[in-house]
């Protein structure tokens, strides 16, 4: 699907659907709803799958990476050769994200955004929009062809994994730089203040927060990012990852696949997801609440609550790995008890 | 082990195990401390374990079931035969920790410690130590001698699991009543208003909550709490199963199991175990957040903040089996990462 097939494609989730896993629930012996959330949890999956009684996932995590011209602005505590290292520790399956995709019984879908200078790397797909974004702060990171052509990578990934079976997605990213593009993209589309979406990222200073928030600024106003549309906005402040991730966010709503958060920059994406097509809003499930400074506010603008309260702050899909356990249960419950 | 010795075997973490395992943490690839919490808990089993590469665990879950006196005075939504129904339920298969402890691999172990004429229930552990407690509103619920002997049961158990090779426990408990003596307790050994620690419970209205509230003040004053040990508290105010899992965590804390807590009651009873041997305090790991209105209180005075949160206010140990997963995460990121 194109960018207007998959938006026209979408709908939201079937809430008679909802309502009868609801009454299913309510028939187990238990006090109703006392089992909180891991209930919703189960019904909105079933609204989202249009089936009162969803059978257990088969789950994959799809992990984009991309590089961001911004980190010139020196925005970020690494350099931009970790964006590449740690996409070859992705395939070397050494990383955070590996383990927990191992746990949790996911395939890990690894994805060259455009990661700067990568090259072709076994076992990462290649869907290079460009070889990393151009510098947010002197213009556009992308254009809007860019931009939507990682969408359109987004979508067909999902369309590949439903057709292979997927039924449950998590999310994740890797991109030096890329809080810096989430926090612009957050003020862009929530109107909050820079100050409140801008947060430490892997653990710059005081001074390099203060030259973080300068940086978004100056992006916001470069690129007069007040008149823009959701898709200019994205094109103009995000990322290649964060783009792709935006399409499996919307490729996930058209074809009726929950896909589970991680943390501030899959949520942003998935934010700029439902700025595009405001009925995929009902596609998400949470997973943890970040420590960075922005995650919550984009969770609120997302309306979803998170389940997993860790501090964790690695992105990669970390969170969404440990969250499948536990809508997974909510499967469980509904099918076993 | 009787009460005395295990109350000498008691001794703190290993914090300069810990500090290793978080040393080995800090090698990974991936910015320092970034798991959050994840991070926190292996170091902490490591702590308990004396090891700094714990091997992954061997799981089992401990409901403890018991009835209460106190239900005469008409403070719970349920009939008082629903705890033996329900234990009949976890007997055979069909209840919701049934379905959660076989998705994290642990053993469920039920044992009735005091349900009303429960007689002998196949695939129950009989550990009776009364027939129900008596009525704490008008008298101590149990002698001091019978929360000695029900800790004692716990303390068994704990060392028959742990010659069986288990290395992780998770706690749970059903007794309808419970929570009235749930919060009785709290209010005893943390001084705070009744009120404050009081919550609906499986679901009484505001004229049932007013009434709980009076009785529980009752049962304060009547016992005269204010002027209890810790274990006279537990005597006067407790139940078998709360009794039953405070030696549970007793057990653990004096051969080096870690314990998850589960909500509003059976962290309670860690709290009493904490009470009477506060070196105990670093044994117990956190699952989830309670919707129950003391549990929050509970778990700052343990010490202890929650990792999920699902809004659920079911017992049985469902928390403690759902937090299973993400503990067994942070050991698999220690060893596999």
């Amino acid at each position: 699907m194109n960018l207007p097939q998959v938006l026209a494609a979408i709908v939201e989730p079937n809430q008679v659907v909802a309502a009868e896993t609801q009454r299913v629930l309510d028939r187990k012996t238990k006090p109703r709803g006392s089992l909180g959330r891991l209930e919703f949890l189960a019904c909105q999956i079933a609204g989202i799958r249009g089936e009162v009684r969803p059978a257990l996932p088969k789950k994959a995590i799809v992990v984009m990476a991309g590089d961001h011209g911004v980190t010139a602005e020196g925005v970020s505590a690494y350099p931009q050769e970790v964006t590449r290292q740690m996409v070859l520790n992705f395939a070397g399956g050494g990383a955070a994200i590996n383990v927990l995709a191992r746990q949790a019984g996911a395939r890990l879908v690894v994805v060259d955004m455009g990661v700067k200078d990568a090259g072709n790397i076994p076992g990462v797909l290649d869907r290079r929009v460009g070889n990393g974004t151009a510098n947010m702060a002197a213009g556009p990171a992308m254009g809007e062809d860019q931009a939507t052509a990682a969408i359109e990578h987004g979508v067909a990934l999902v369309e590949e994994l439903v057709s292979d079976g997927v039924t449950l997605l998590g999310i994740g990213e890797m991109g030096i730089g890329n809080t810096t593009s989430a926090s612009a993209l957050v003020a862009a589309y929530s109107g909050e203040e820079v100050e409140a979406v801008t947060g430490r990222g892997t653990g710059v200073d005081d001074a390099g927060w203060a030259k973080k928030v300068a940086v978004i600024r100056r992006a916001l106003a470069v690129n007069r990012a007040a008149k823009l549309s959701p898709l200019g906005v994205l094109a103009a402040l995000g990322g290649f990852e964060i783009a792709g991730l935006a399409g499996v966010v919307l490729g996930a709503a058209a074809l009726h696949v929950p896909v589970i958060l991680d943390g501030f920059i899959a949520s942003t994406a998935a934010l700029a997801a439902v700025r595009i097509a405001p009925a995929a809003a009902g596609t998400v499930l949470p997973s943890h609440r970040s420590v960075e400074a922005g995650h919550r506010r984009v969770l609120e603008r997302l309306g979803v609550r998170p389940i997993l309260d860790l501090d964790m702050r690695l992105g990669e899909g970390t969170g969404a790995a440990l969250a499948m356990h536990l809508v997974e249960a909510s499967l469980l419950i509904l099918r076993d008890m």
